[in-house]
């Protein structure tokens, strides 16, 4: 039986997510099977820009989906943002050494067959519906996680 | 022999002690042991605050003692935090949704029979006092902790 | 067959690489083998102060290199740093407590034959050289950290 990975994404920030999502590949590309189970405002992540709605939201929400990260590439640095100015350097020195953007990762995460799960809770508070995000998520809920996380052989919080 | 987790609470922001406890308390309705070892900020997650006392302490300490969030509610987001706006939207958001606030999730793993250690460098480097915090405390060190975490199914750095 | 403990060092705060490497020394103590893996902000934590150099730098990666803290002791705190001001209130705490500062634990986990790696792609991104640090690095990809991972009996990302 392969091995499995399981990586909480609870963070929002551009840097933890490509972490996050770098790990994601270089595990499938080992064989391992991955779950990410994205809580709160990882969330931001899977959002696709081009779905976003307004429609049956309370004024909270909207005030909420209003001031927060549009898509993967809109997510701030957890460090040195510099209010969007560490973010710039970061992206200019990964393109310097031909990395790919966050993005790229993402994309291939989805081609590879990693397991992408939104956090029941946390898009009913934040008023996120499931068609706002990428099609490959599924919505489970706290014990979803853990009787994934249970079999795996590594578990992280991200 | 049952199942355990194993969680680390470094952390005293709002949201992420939302998490921890959320699954502290879906990993109990599980059957699943949990362990939770509060290290530094998380340790104010458990200060009562019927409880502080300025007694025995040093002038640094007394300092931070004032500084620093007097219990569960007071606890600022990671994110978003906008001097305490963003934290009141999410409460707002969470009660549309009849989500319970974190004291009601801490209050849910207490009754359920979670585990709660102190780490006793981070208590003593702080000041606190093994009687400001709630009861259910048991104060331990770092190789207590490891001890605990190395037979447990899952391990989480929060 | 001894039992492992594998931690990813991401964060680059005083207080988060002061956990991890408490955790580190006390395992090693108990006769658990240590691996660290440093990515990103966590690799500022491995700078040899007296060996920061420009050379062979791109733009970018100077004014990085520039901004950026230069040792251990150099590190901001995760919560309440207060312009450093929070952080010089910790370290007074430590030393009334006798706790030893960063660069003790650091030096402990050294001598206690902690195995040290640095993550490739963070290095080539943020253009640090292997020789601006701390001689028991070795430098592996995500797929190296991922076999270690693996094998290991906690896994913790900090």
């Amino acid at each position: 039986m392969s091995k499995k990975m399981n990586m909480i994404l609870f963070s929002g920030d551009y840097d933890k997510a490509l972490a996050a999502l770098i790990l994601a590949n270089s595990a499938r590309e080992l064989g391992i099977d991955v779950s990410m189970f994205f809580a709160f405002w990882g969330l931001f992540l899977l959002r696709d820009p081009q779905k976003i709605s307004e429609e049956n939201k309370t004024s909270y929400e909207k005030m909420f989906s209003m001031v927060s990260p549009k898509g993967p590439e809109n997510l701030p640095l957890s460090k040195m943002n510099f209010s969007g100015l560490g973010k710039i350097l970061l992206k200019e020195m990964m393109k310097d050494d031909e990395a790919p953007p966050l993005e790229a990762f993402l994309s291939g995460a989805r081609k590879k067959g990693v397991n992408f799960y939104g956090c029941k809770l946390s898009m009913e508070v934040m008023g996120l519906k499931k068609d706002e995000l990428i099609d490959e998520v599924k919505v489970i809920d706290a014990k979803g996680y853990l009787k994934d996380a249970i079999d795996s052989e590594i578990q992280l919080f991200i």
